[in-house]
C-alpha cells in the first residue's frame, strides 16, 4: 500500500483536467519512453538471466557511470540492500574522476572476481571513459585481450559510439531506448541490469512502477496533480523538501535531487525558471535542518516518506539511567515506531507552521514500494514541467562546461 | 595555501567596517565560545593523550550522537582519512533512531574492540539515549556492571545531565564548554576526541583553525566581510550552494548545511528569514544539478572548493579506444588534473552567466586546511547571522516538534 495525503487543497478542477489532458498527449506520442518502461522490460529480464548464468564466480558489479547513468541504481540498491538475495555480487559504483575514490574502490576488488558496466547513453562521456581507461590498465586488461569480453560490458543506446565499440570487441550490449533521457532511465537497462544480477527483485520491481502508471493512467488519481499544481502556483514555494524517514533513502534523496533540478531549471525564452531540490533525512535532520523549514521564509515544501511496516523487532529497552530519566519512553515501543512518530511530531509542527505538506506512507520498504516511488517522482516532475512550460527531457546547461574542458583538453 | 576568490566586488567600505566592529564586539563578549577553540585546546589534547594510553586493543570508536554531535566529526574523518594514520581504530557513527541501520552497524563490531561515546551536551537527547539503551542490551552491558567504564565514556557539557550520571558511573567525561553551541562545537571535544584517538593529525587541524582565525582577527582580512555582505543584500540570492570538488567532502558539505540552515533560519519578530544551503559534489554533480544553476531563476550563489595538489600518480592513460575517440584528452593529464580542470571550466560557465561566485583553492587534503574550512564556514555563518539580524546560535523551531512528540511518548 502506498498512501499520498496531501495537507493543501487544490479545487481548480479544470486546471487538474487541463493538466491531465496535456500529460496524456505527452503519453500518447511515444516521444517520452520512460512512462511505458514498467510494461515493456519482459525482454530484458529473460535476457539478463540468460546472460547471468555466464557469469559464474562473479562477486563485484562495478557500475562506470554519472549522473542518469547511476544515481537511479544505486538509490534503488541502497533501498533494497537489507533485502537482496542472499550469495549475489556486491554493487560498485566508479561515478567521480577523483583519484582518492578509484583508488580505495580498486583496492577493495578482483578482477577474476568482478564484471564492470561502461554505462553511458552516448558512450562519449569524459568522466566515464577515463575512468574505463584506469580500469584498464590497473587491471592490464584492454580492448584487444581475448578476454576482454569476460569482465567488461556495456549498457548504452543503439547505435551509439560505445555500441559500437562493444560490437567491434565482442561486449555484450545491453540497450537503452533512444527516447528514455537519462535521468529517467533507472527501470531500463541502466538500472534493471546490474539490480537483477545483484539479487534485488526487479520483477517485484517493476510491478510497482506498473501499479503507480496503472493508478495514475488508467484510474486517473488526482492526487499527483494538485501536487504539481500547488508546487508550481506562481510566487509560491520554489523549494521542494523531501524528507525522508530512514537511512535507506539516502540514496533515493539525491536521486529525486538530480532529476527535480536538471529537468525543471530551464531557460524559458528571456526568463530562467526552476524548483531546487532538497533532501534530508529524518530523524537526523529534525536536529538541524528543520530549524530552517520551521521559522525561514515560507519558500519551502516539504513531502515526507516514512515506511509504516519496518523491521519491528528492535524495541527501545524499559530501562531508566540515573539522570537522564527525562528521555525515558512508554514501554514496548520499538525504534521503527518512534522514527514514525519522529515523522508525525515533525509533520504537525511543520503543518502549523502553514508549509505546504504531504504525507508518503508506504508499507514496506521493499521493491514493489521502491518502484512505485520512482515512478511516481518521474511522474511529478513530468507534470511540474509541463506546468512550468519547460523542455523537461533536455539539458542545454550542463553542456557549455564541458565545452570549455574539451577546448583545454581534448586532442 | 588556502586561496579564496571572489568574482564579484563589495565595494561599500563602510558596511564593511560596520560589520566587522559588530563581530569584534561579539568576539570581545566572551558569549560565543567557538571564537577562542583553535587555541585553547592544548590540555583537551595532552587528557587524550594520557586517558588513550588506557584503551589499548581498541578497533572501533564509535560516536552515538545527532546533528551537532556527529556531523563535523564525520565531516573531518571522511575529508581527512586518507590520511590517518596506520593501526588507530576505525570510527563508527550511530546518529539515527533507524533498527536498519543500528543492526547492521552493530553487526560489524565486537564489544570486547570497540569504545562507545555517548555525545550530546544536554544528555537528554531523546534519540541518542535510545539508542545507548539498545546498544547495552545488545551487548549486555549496563551501568551497574564492574567494566561499564571500560566501554562507555562521554562528552558533554559540565554539569549536564550526562556529565551526572557518568559521574555516578565511573565513566569518563571530557568536557564541552557551555558557551560553544552544538553545531559550533567541532573543535571541542565533541570532533577532537574522536578524531585524535582514530589517529587524525588535531594538532595540525587546531593549527589550520588557529590560522584562519588569525587571518581574520589580527591581520584583518576582508575577504568573509564582503562575501557575507553579497549573500545578505536584500533581493539577492538566498541560496547558496557549496560545490566540493571531491567525494572527499561529501560530508563536510552535510556539516556545513545543518550549520547554515540551522543558525541562520529564524523569526525576527513576525517576519521569517533565513538562506537555505546546498551541498554539492563535483564533477559528479556537473552532470544535474548544474543545469538549475545555470538555466534556472539566479537565486543561487555559488562557491567552489578543490585541491590544488591532490594524490597526482593516477594518470588518465593515453590510449584512444574505437568509435569512442570524442574522449580522448591530452597525454599526460592526471585525474587529479582533470579533476581541477573540470571545476575550472565549470566556475567559468557560472560566472558567464552571472551568478555570485567565489572559489576556495586549498593546497592539500590535509588537517591543516580541513581546520581552516571549518573555522572559515563557522565565520562566515556568524557574519550572515549578524548581517540577517537573528540569534544564529539558538534553535527554538526544533523543539516543538520535540515537545509534541514527548507529549505522546514520554513516560
Amino acid at each position: 500500500m502506498f498512501a499520498n495525503r496531501l495537507f493543501f487543497d487544490i479545487s481548480d478542477t479544470q486546471k487538474i483536467e487541463e493538466l491531465r489532458n496535456k500529460i496524456f498527449t505527452e503519453y500518447d506520442s511515444n516521444q517520452v519512453g520512460y512512462y511505458s518502461l514498467p510494461i515493456e522490460n519482459e525482454n530484458l529480464l529473460s535476457d539478463i538471466n540468460i546472460w547471468g548464468r555466464k557469469i559464474q564466480n562473479i562477486q563485484n558489479i562495478v557500475v562506470i557511470g554519472v549522473g542518469g547513468s547511476s544515481l537511479g541504481t544505486k538509490a534503488l540498491y541502497s533501498m533494497l540492500y537489507h533485502e537482496k538475495k542472499a550469495d549475489t555480487p556486491n554493487l560498485y559504483f566508479l561515478e567521480n574522476i577523483d583519484p582518492i575514490t578509484i583508488k580505495k574502490t580498486l583496492q577493495r576488488i578482483k578482477l577474476e572476481e568482478s564484471l564492470f558496466f561502461l554505462v553511458s547513453k552516448s558512450g562519449t562521456t569524459l568522466d566515464t571513459i577515463s575512468i574505463a581507461k584506469i580500469v584498464m590498465v590497473h587491471f592490464e586488461i584492454f580492448p584487444n585481450n581475448k578476454c576482454f569480453g569476460k569482465y567488461f560490458a556495456v549498457i548504452t543506446d543503439e547505435g551509439s559510439a560505445l555500441n559500437k565499440f562493444a560490437n567491434e570487441y565482442g561486449l555484450k550490449s545491453f540497450l537503452v531506448p533512444k527516447n528514455v533521457g537519462g535521468r529517467f532511465s533507472v527501470l531500463s537497462a541502466v538500472g534493471i541490469v546490474p539490480l537483477t544480477l545483484c539479487g534485488i527483485d526487479t520483477t517485484k520491481l517493476l510491478r510497482g512502477a506498473a501499479e503507480c502508471k496503472n493508478e495514475f493512467f488508467t484510474q486517473k488519481s488526482t492526487t499527483l496533480l494538485k501536487k504539481a499544481i500547488a508546487y508550481t502556483i506562481k510566487g509560491g514555494q520554489n523549494i521542494n523538501v523531501l524528507f525522508s524517514y530512514s537511512d535507506i533513502f539516502r540514496e533515493f534523496n539525491a536521486w529525486y535531487v538530480q532529476l527535480w533540478a536538471e529537468s525543471l531549471g530551464k531557460k524559458k525564452g528571456s526568463k530562467c525558471v526552476g524548483l531546487t531540490p532538497v533532501g534530508l533525512i529524518g530523524a537526523i535532520d529534525q536536529h538541524s535542518f528543520l530549524q530552517l523549514i520551521v521559522e525561514g521564509p515560507k519558500d519551502k515544501s516539504v513531502t515526507f516518506i516514512r515506511v509504516e511496516n519496518m523491521s519491528d523487532d528492535m524495541l527501545i529497552p524499559d530501562i531508566s539511567l540515573k539522570y537522564i530519566e527525562k528521555a525515558d519512553i512508554k514501554k514496548g515501543i520499538s525504534a521503527a515506531a518512534l522514527l514514525n512518530e519522529q515523522a508525525l511530531a515533525t509533520m504537525k509542527s511543520i503543518i502549523n507552521e502553514g508549509v505546504i505538506t504531504d504525507e508518503i506512507a508506504i508499507e514496506r520498504a521493499d521493491a514493489f514500494h521502491a518502484g512505485y516511488l520512482i515512478y511516481y517522482f518521474e511522474l511529478l516532475t513530468s507534470l511540474c514541467g509541463l506546468l512550468l512550460e519547460v523542455d523537461t527531457y533536455s539539458q542545454p546547461g550542463v553542456e557549455i562546461g564541458k565545452k570549455i574542458l574539451l577546448d583545454k583538453l581534448g586532442k
